[in-house]
């Protein structure tokens, strides 16, 4: 068997172990809400079902390619369940399930920290610009 | 003053929405947290102080590029601190800040919902894609 450099073994090391945080349910999950269209549709039909119109609407900056890729993720995840009514036009709804529903505290955690905390994000990193570049 | 047609309108009001969104402290935190080496960095410091050193070992799959980069934009951030110690060779320690130290239950807060709930996710993605490929 072939003796493996300090370099192929670091790089074995690297590769297993970010396999690992890509399964980590963690990272999944943050994957998942960092994706700006999925807690705005989230956030959207916390309030209660919406037809896609009125989504499109809600959610002023989507495009129609986007939202209508972003439902069909969310819906795949389990997170929202859609309903299609045939009148005409075709009517079609769509609601958060239990899933997505038990996401809307969590989101409303990171809402609230963000609220109470992002300023001071900013005064840090505006305090850290200044120390970089002094004043002449 | 030009008439601006309604294609016009609704690019205007995309722009303003993602500028919006983009303004919106969730947003940010969400943009923070969704680095896999912000919150790797963040879990690892919250059982105290560490070194570089012991950091690039419990991260393992970190590069001392990326690691280096994420320690500057958290030290950016003030959500660490970094004290260098001018002994040969020089030592240098990171620790959470009070605002990084603040982040941690919400990280929990995250990690059990993931722990708790991704499984279903999985399970709906397995059961939505087995009625879009029926078997034979």
């Amino acid at each position: 068997m072939a003796t493996r450099t300090a370099a192929e073994r670091r790089e074995e090391e690297r590769r297993r172990y970010n396999a690992y945080v890509a399964t980590c349910p963690s990272r999944k999950l943050l994957d998942t809400l960092g994706d700006k269209w999925v807690s705005l549709v989230l956030t959207a039909l916390a309030g209660g079902p919406l037809r896609y119109s009125e989504l499109a609407r809600t959610i002023a900056g989507v495009s129609q390619k986007m939202l209508t890729q972003t439902l069909r993720t969310m819906e795949r995840d389990g997170l929202v369940s859609r309903t299609v009514t045939p009148s005409v036009p075709v009517r079609v709804d769509y609601r958060l399930t239990p899933l997505g529903e038990d996401l809307i505290p969590l989101l409303e955690a990171i809402k609230r920290w963000a609220e109470t905390h992002m300023e001071d994000v900013e005064a840090a990193r505006a305090a850290y610009d200044r120390r970089l570049r002094p004043e002449p």
